[in-house]
């Protein structure tokens, strides 16, 4: 029961991603068709620069009008791929207010102004899709919201970027600096020319904030997630992290409170121990562990970005409107029906692994323990290494809220005997 | 806009899973109703012995008249958990025929009449979902059939029997023998009492034919796929794949043949490399690794069985054809359209390892060898051992055709200077 009419297909954007799509669109027409059930065609294509050569895309359909393009009227699915905030956003609400279902890859938008679409898309009737925002080609979007639909979530952790993984896996196998493992990230292409936004953790942040918002139901703002970098994390930390049986990953964490009354969401580096299957994910991959009630401990692995990767998923989505569109009906939409509360980071609780650097005279880690213990943060184990009048001290802590623990390391900064505090990170995956 | 007449679900059985879909549904029919926009009741529970007690469960709705309740007309989802091939066929399409729509988790009965199934939904507008028939509560069939509906899977391998994996994890871990491993796990209870259906890998078989059929778009039969099971692989077989950096999985694997034109389907156990992530799945874990055009390698991780893990999975589903309820519509239904046929276990290309035990005399190799040149199956790597005029020869192979294979041990066996063929296995994931 093939439909002849074809569904029309609007792209915003044609670089890295939407080139991708469009190729896959031409060269794969007939399978898109029977499964979607009607043929689905490229309406046009917006770009910024008209007189680039793409290969495959009949000129015909390039414009650099994409607000012309949305107001059609006769255009099914927007695929928005242009990135940022604006004008994607905009671009996507007028999108919904004429009439289209909008698919889009734009996790910072998303992060940022998610409920604004969500509702824009809801008062036209229209689908908002996103399955390639976060850990680009790995199904995740789609099983957290509908696979997962029946069981309650309690969990997200995952290496949700490409760049600082491949930094981290490198520091990790190699031995190399933080700087050295990026240089050969640029040169390799696997970091942007500025790589600020994946190197201190904007990019996870705003996938954090996605997942948290649909894993708890609730909504997360970008600016409720904990966000610290990983441009600090050394080659000592490694070997630190080595003599624990751990590695170093750069994590986004998005947690239920053990009360269920409120969230958290925060990325940072942290030690993880070699035998968490988080801890195998090397070069530019992704992976996302979840832990749900019922279902227990679930994995997602795969390439979390790249041009075709990417368009994968956007397509899957682009399947899914078409079918709905088919179908009158509507995929699911926000769902924040929780209201649940995010919570600052010092109410997480997690375990630390501290590094200071002490004189080497006795009484110092008596000194030390009685600060840890006057902060009501536990002692799990401490290796003491010394020479030459200077020592180290090693501490890893039981699990204690990020409050005790900050204030801990803020009285052992005014211990005489303590000369630094050399480095702190987080343990988890235990 | 919360709907307030609630959508029914009828239970067709309260074992391990219906027990456990029946208690999630109470306890979180809350979250339920608010991720549903309705509430949703379960209207009636139909067991084998209504005198049993279950927990949680109000005894009126208890019925041994399961044929009674599906035809009541009044019921939205019927919930199919009982397994086997009937009642639970009958009782489906009798379902689909007084307007309900089901969830299974019965992977035999999917894999044997899939297809009639799917008429049967087809032909009365209802939707047929099963989510938790091939890895519990992993989301697999909705990643394959929606989050890749815009790209081409090109195999799909993986570790879907939990009872399996735990008797090669414990040979692997403790160089126990199979009948050892096999007692530890019925001990366990990771495997049941007549272990056939796991250990001669038929539940493999079947998930594999669900597998292949989706990832494919066309109808595998239980009959198309090749079937061998893991009873006969030994502590030698572990050592000898420990000596290549190789552990044991049985594997289900799906592939699209290069040319495109046909597909494969089958279960047997394989040698894989330590490096390959299915290789690091432990205890009862499953886990699948899937290989798409656009998308590149993804894998799914998780536990694949189990009352609760499954009804995650169930209730997934529930949620889902509830909302296409409310909506009026129905998911994706059979996707079969490649009409691609299925190739017999001959024509699958793959490396083998193969065990011989020789006469340990000059020229046994030259012998060997020339065998294997003769059927074009060309060798990677040979490693003698010898002693008291007994020796082995491990060869492993390069690709080859399955078929080419089976002429060579044929021929292999007929030479005076080959005492036995100790083992053949297969080698994947490189
Ligand atoms: N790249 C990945 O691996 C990846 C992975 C996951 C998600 N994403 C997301 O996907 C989106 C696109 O990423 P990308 O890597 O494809 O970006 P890109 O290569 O920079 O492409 C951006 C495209 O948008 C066009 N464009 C920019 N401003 C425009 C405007 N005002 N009007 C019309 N067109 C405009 C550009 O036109 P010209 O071609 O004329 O310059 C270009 O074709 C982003 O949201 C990104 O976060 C990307
Ligand atoms: N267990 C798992 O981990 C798992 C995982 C994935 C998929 N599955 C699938 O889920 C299904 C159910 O498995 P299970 O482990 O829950 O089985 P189970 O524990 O044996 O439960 C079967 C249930 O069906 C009832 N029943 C049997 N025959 C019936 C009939 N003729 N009419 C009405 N009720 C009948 C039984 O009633 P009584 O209670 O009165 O005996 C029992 O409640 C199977 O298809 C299985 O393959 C199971």
């Amino acid at each position: 029961m093939m439909r002849t009419r074809p569904l029309k297909v609007a792209l915003l954007g044609c670089g890295v991603v939407g080139s991708e799509v469009a190729r896959i669109m031409t060269t794969h027409a007939d399978d898109l068709a029977a499964r979607i059930g009607a043929p689905v065609e490229l309406a046009g294509v917006a770009v910024r620069r008209p007189d680039k050569v793409r290969g495959g895309i009949d000129p015909s359909l390039i414009t650099t009008d994409a607000t012309a393009l949305v107001k059609r009227g006769d255009i099914d699915v927007v695929v928005e791929v242009i990135g940022g905030i604006e004008p994607a956003r905009t671009l996507i609400t007028t999108a919904f207010e004429h009439g289209a279902s909008v698919v889009s890859a734009n996790k910072a938008l998303l992060a940022q102004d998610g409920a604004t679409l969500y509702a824009s898309a809801q008062q036209h009737g229209q689908d908002l899709y996103y399955e390639a925002a976060v850990a680009g080609a790995i199904p995740l979007i789609r099983p957290l919201r509908e696979s997962l639909a029946g069981d309650k979530i309690n969990r997200v952790m995952g290496i949700v970027n490409g760049t600082t993984n491949f930094i981290l896996d490198k520091m990790d196998s190699t031995g190399a600096g933080y700087q050295e493992a990026l240089d050969e990230a640029t040169a390799l292409g696997y970091a942007e020319a500025d790589p600020t936004a994946d190197v201190e953790g904007f990019d996870a942040a705003a996938k954090a904030a996605i997942l948290a918002g649909i894993a708890f139901h609730t909504r997360v703002r970008l600016d409720d997630v904990y966000r610290e970098g990983m441009t600090e994390v050394t080659a000592a930390d490694f070997a630190s992290a080595k003599q624990m049986g751990c590695t170093i990953k750069l994590l986004a964490i998005c947690e239920r409170a053990a009360d269920g009354g409120s969230v958290t969401a925060r990325v940072h580096p942290a030690m993880i121990p070699l035998s968490h299957p988080l801890a195998s994910v090397r070069e530019a991959y992704n992976a996302v562990f979840v832990e749900a009630e019922a279902a227990g401990r679930l994995m997602f692995y795969g390439p979390g970005a790249g041009g075709s990767p990417t368009a994968s998923a956007v397509l899957g989505d682009v399947v899914a409107v078409c079918r709905n569109r088919l179908n009158e009906a509507t995929g699911p939409g926000e769902s924040a029906y929780t209201q649940l509360p995010v919570s600052s980071m010092g109410e997480v609780v997690t375990r630390y692994h501290i590094s200071l650097d002490v004189a080497d005279k006795p009484g110092v880690l008596a000194q030390v323990a009685t600060v840890f213990a006057e902060h009501g943060v536990s002692i799990d184990t401490v290796r003491q290494q010394g020479k030459d009048g200077e020592a180290s001290l090693v501490v890893v802590t039981h699990r204690a809220p990020d409050a005790a623990l900050s204030g801990t390391v803020e009285a052992l900064r005014k211990l005489d005997t303590v000369r630094g505090v050399a480095s702190i990170m987080r343990v988890e995956g235990e």
